[in-house]
């Protein structure tokens, strides 16, 4: 959907690169394209024919903002892109990515997703040496790092720089004819590694590889800085081992469900959170169905675990477009119904149960459960195939634009009774980890448990560097 | 989806009418936007205020053409609006509607669906007593002839008219204080009448009416014509009784399941298509799965019919839009995955049942069905829930840009080798008319059966006004 | 200039048309654009190759609404086009001319320049007839007239035509393979043929010739209509002589400089205009000067017969567009500066005359003057080269938007001390005639003697079709 | 004029700032729009209250970059706009200015006109400190040596980076609170202070003070800093005093007429230039003429001590744009007259005199001359206002994209022959700087004699940061 729905999680980004193939950017078009669940924000393509770089960028979607035309112009055959949710706040063209400068006269760019969590420590640090500035994101920062130890070569550069930054990051740094992957020690965020024809392919999910028709070969390893150029590939890794801390919510929520993520399918991970929600929590309801496209998979895990009949009772409007314009105040109960209507003829007078993948704000929730009683649904219950959100993330996740995550401050009960529900119920965490193919002590949890891996920067709370 | 899929038939129009609501413009906004999936190449609203008559059309979607500011001029309480798919294959402005002409200094608009079969016939009259034209368009026929009796009254200038045009039309025209509401004799398609606040509104489909909030009434009725004006409600209808002919194919593929049509639930009616489709074919298959959204509900009725996991086996990419740059040559199997991305890890080695709602050209049938293969299904079959298409439509749908009916020249064993399936079935005639509630005699089935309610031109074969 | 001065005339169209040229879209786009100072609301070519007929038109100006793509797509060898500034207020794209309609399945088109007298009448006619109207101009009536009769064949349809309308009108009527240009029997608006290639050329004005690098032929006589087809060249004109009446404000105001209007050159006709003036009104003053462009030559000629030193003492900015923003109320007096700030070294202690070719309503007038008072000017005296303005013209110029002729109700010392002047003196009608080659009998001086040659529709005063 | 006249010098940029004013963004707008002359590639606005800081730029022209909207959203009392044409052929809009960055959180911007001859060895030594760049501009460069030494004030390190940089620079540089005028010691390019109400403005010209009623002040001292912020005006000037080199092409071509630069009204000084060239070359012909608007005012001082009668002989097309389409191969023609074009009734047999401000590469002179000869003028002479140009310019002016100056290889006699013109003379240089007030070693004449007051870059020749 292209509108902006305040009460779901927005991720920071999506990345895809390109190594030696002749229609490189075209590649990564539709590499981004198929990223584009991960930022819809701005998009941008750097290309590098090994002369000359070249690059678009603009606010928008990929199709919107890319053409045969301009596609054309972006010659040579190693290629970055990058879509881009913004986690602080400010969408200006700017701060797209993939962020390009000038060093020594030659082209460095950088695509990154994630969040550091000692930036503004190092701004600091590089500003009192008469660093200026033009953007407020993190990867400028990794860039003026890189800058200082340049002398020293690429590599060393980057060893050094990723001595210095702390977080979540995945990133893909090009210049002029090389391309490096790196992944920080944790491995909170994806990056795959892929085949294609004689050239190298590099993405958040591996969802884009099937578009272009890629072989995935392997995840960047937590910690890897992977190198390729004319000389092939190398790579670097860490002497010493972090503990790991992959993201759950790529597998609960930003993954594709066709996207393989930390080595599992995220559309049968969905599916077993269902099959172990109903083995949990059985309900005696005439119909189940999940909000499209939120709970769909656990909704067919649970209907296929319980016999309980699977229905599809809400309809969607294929056509919801970034630029809707609202009702007006008299009209203020459209909002409801402009994306989803309900079927009443189907649940007029049935027990209906709600299958949910996140509960963020509840507002959403709350609108379309009473839009479900006012056609007559009997009763309205809801699982949600995750334990409740109580903690921010500090890594890379905007869970919501106003800080209210229902679940601080509210208990389960009353959740419940501010959507309006007849029953609600969580997936215990126990159960959730069951779900994954991960060991526990090798996920981030801490939107659930408060058990941060990395801690956060002095200046606490939400990270944020605008002025 | 804003793509053209030239294997899907298309519809000619959607209507929505407004009259006494301070913001009508806004609801017919809202109302066209819920009947977008009608038809994606024009838009148009036409608004007048008792004195003045306001108008905005353009090429492409509902939510692109308008914004708060073009509404915000669209002032007045009664409109009219429409979206629009050709059904002659010419794609200019000058055929948006609603149609609007001066007519002794004061507008008379015209929103119409379907199509005449008697068009060109009158025309030519027309034109040998000097008439000129603007468009192409049967409306603007329509309107002619209401012009050369107006001096009679608009009422019976109406009448007159509706002697003489033959085919499939619903319509609606507005002149400046009145709107008045026609449907053909045969009641081809649809037209309903709902009331909202202290003001009525005509739809297409009643799906827009939940959206705005409306009450639905009842359908106009086949034959009817119905005037709305300050004096309040008037309905005529014809002495005469034609045989009933409702668009079977209303049902089946162009209504939104959340609409009633005919009296009927489409979702539900789709359902029960299933079910049957369930009771005529089982299957031995592993699961079972819809491409998304053509077989959705279809396949929801087959699963609770015969205890069959339903899968969404398919991953849809919800940004796809309508100017996405097409793969060079080399990439020329990546149309394949740009829509529909197959889970992999779903559906290897499984036995796979696809449902679907029609084959047209089955092209695209085809290379979905070389995707799941490629991905390692063990076997495909495939069942559609209508029997085969067999015959053009002279009453408002285009099956085909190309006339490429598959079932017209191929038997069903042959479309299952061109598509490359280990089976495939139809439902039969029979259990497609017992999925209804409508009696046979009173539905139109000339797609499948050739026999034609009402007889066309004397041009013969598909009606085109086109030099 | 692109903005709108409301103090200055306004012209209804020019005309541009080409037959038998491979290239005549081009062409025609180049002759609206020689002739895009006659009108600048709206422009349109329609084009024919034999076959199909093409059209293009807009609002704004002729290289805003044409690029490379557009003339690509306007194939043929007979080409229409237009430029319109709307005569009756109402600037909407549906009055963008050619106005094309289908009669018989073909395409009529036409371009017109002047105004009817008695359009409101026929009109009226036509509908108690059953005719519709699309627009509110006269072309489209033009075109009923010429339908209403075509049986009888294009030409015979066009002589019966000019028998039903009175005014002004020059135009030209394009069939798919026939252009026929028309020129009321009064010849109020000019028409040129020329000749280009193998090709003929119409042009409302000459300097569209010298762009095009056609050669001049001759002007469309006076009620002649002229057939030019595959057969050739055609002329029928009227039997019976009507007096001439040639527009003499196209030599005065609308005509370029370097065009050649009623066989007299509109430059040396305008400098005579000054000669005449210097010799009728001698002045002792330090410099004179025009307001650029308004009055250039006649101050050249005036500079010329007095040896006053002719200076450009306000300096234009040439960068001033359409979408200029206005001065806030604080800055109100940046209006008279952000088109022509005058020079203060220049100007200071000096007396200055101005040569102007009109005064409508005088406020810009006013508005200049004292801006040249504030640096300092010690007098300022203006000449006006032609007598006031004292009525409107029914003959396609709309002096003023709010039919505030200052000379129609104010003397000429009541205009000098409104603007604010030393002296003011308006050239003599009879100077005014004999710096033409025209004989007064067949001139059209009604706006400044009142004598209007064509008596108007009954319904008087300004002709409005508006409802 | 819009579009692009490779045959004309090019500027690098306009300035405008305005300090405590409430409509400090709408101010700086009409100041840009005044200085469009100076720039049409780009243009930006950046704007604080004091304690944020917005800013707006885009590739185009004032009107059409900027609209009410976007004036609106620029909130603040303290402005800094730009335009800029690029002295080194890269069009982009990252090279637009103002340029912005961050520094310890604070917005610096700076706008700036003329080019450093030392940019590249200054660029290198900061890189090799680990600085990285955004664009290829002198003002970066500028920016960082700021930021190096900003600790130990604004002030120091404003002056430390006048001890740096060498060249011709005139600019304005914007923190939060302060506004800092700067130009380089020899005083090259203008810049200028004025007061509007209880505000200061700085701008390039001093028209466009007329524009926004400004009272001008004084220029800016070649060498001085001028810092306002809340605590007044204060005025750092060198110690040292260098030569002065104002440049002289300022007043022949830059500067509008209605301008004073260097103390010196503009259209006084070129009517001058005009007077002395009757006085060393006078001609016997039947008219003279400029081409509009390049020799207008020479060709009054002319006219004016020649006797010999001015005339505007060439119509210029006041709709020229940017967009404007190119005649076909077979129209090659139509470009002489697509913006000019001769009155061929004036012009035919006469013996018609040119007046010229500069020749640079000659083609665009040769192009016209052959119009006129082709209309049928008996005898062309050309008079050139100023001496051969026969030197590039290190110090802002691009004089040509080929670097194809005329006179640099050709003799006046292989000129005139090349160009087609009966005699060709220049104004010599002693009569050049007889029209200035200016002392000649005030003056940089380096165009003319190759005499560069400053020296230039090591690495020679134009100075270029392109890769």
């Amino acid at each position: 959907m292209y509108e902006i729905d305040l009460d779901r999680p927005k991720e920071a980004c999506g990345i895809f690169a390109v190594y030696n193939h002749p229609e490189a950017a075209k590649l990564t078009y539709f590499g981004l394209y198929a990223l584009q669940h991960r930022g819809q924000e701005s998009a941008g393509i750097v290309v590098s024919d090994g002369k000359e770089v070249r690059e678009h960028k603009a606010m928008g979607l990929v199709p919107d903002i890319f053409d045969e035309q301009i596609l054309e112009t972006l010659k040579g055959s190693i290629a970055l892109g990058h879509v881009r949710y913004s986690t602080t706040g400010s969408s200006l063209l700017v701060n797209a990515q993939p962020f390009r400068v000038l060093y020594a006269g030659k082209s460095v760019s950088i695509g990154h997703n994630g969040n550091l969590v000692n930036a503004r420590e190092i701004r600091r640090e590089l500003e009192s040496e008469g660093s200026i500035f033009q953007t407020t994101m993190d990867s400028e920062v990794v860039l003026h790092l890189v800058a200082k130890t340049m002398r020293e070569g690429l590599e060393k550069s980057i060893i050094k720089t990723m001595g210095k930054i702390r977080g979540a990051y995945s990133m893909v740094i090009m210049a002029e004819d090389t391309l490096i992957a790196v992944r920080d020690p944790h491995g909170f965020r994806p990056l795959c590694l892929g085949r294609l024809d004689s050239g190298y392919v590099l993405s958040s999910e591996t969802c884009a590889f099937d578009l272009v028709g890629a072989r995935y070969m392997r995840d960047i390893e937590p910690g890897e800085i992977l190198i390729i150029d004319k000389a092939g590939m190398k790579s670097i890794r860490p002497e010493k081992r972090f503990p790991l801390a992959h993201c759950i919510f790529e597998l609960i929520y930003f993954a594709r469900p066709d996207s393989n993520v930390f080595n599992q399918n995220v559309y049968i991970f969905r599916k077993e959170q269902g099959r172990l929600l109903a083995e949990e929590f059985p309900r005696d309801v005439d119909l189940l169905m999940p909000f499209p496209d939120s709970g769909n998979y656990a909704a067919l895990g649970y209907a296929q675990a319980s016999g309980i009949p699977l229905e599809m009772g809400v309809i969607r409007n294929h056509y919801v477009g970034r630029t809707f314009i609202q009702p007006s105040q008299s009209m203020r109960d459209f909002g409801i119904r402009v994306k989803l209507n309900p079927v009443r003829e189907l649940l007029r007078d049935k027990r209906v149960l709600i299958i949910e993948d996140s509960i963020i704000r509840g507002t959403t929730a709350r609108t379309r459960i009473r839009g479900l009683r006012e056609i007559g649904a009997r009763e309205v219950h809801m699982l949600v195939s995750c334990p409740p959100h109580r903690f921010p993330c500090h890594y890379g996740i905007d869970f919501s634009t106003r800080g209210e995550l229902i679940a601080a401050t509210k208990s389960i009960e009353e959740i419940r009774k501010f959507i309006g529900l007849h029953s609600l119920d969580y997936l215990h965490i126990d159960n959730l980890v069951r779900a994954t193919t991960v060991p526990r002590d090798e996920l981030c949890l801490a939107c659930f448990d408060g058990e941060y891996p990395v801690p956060i920067d002095e200046s606490g709370g939400k990270f944020c560097l605008e002025e």
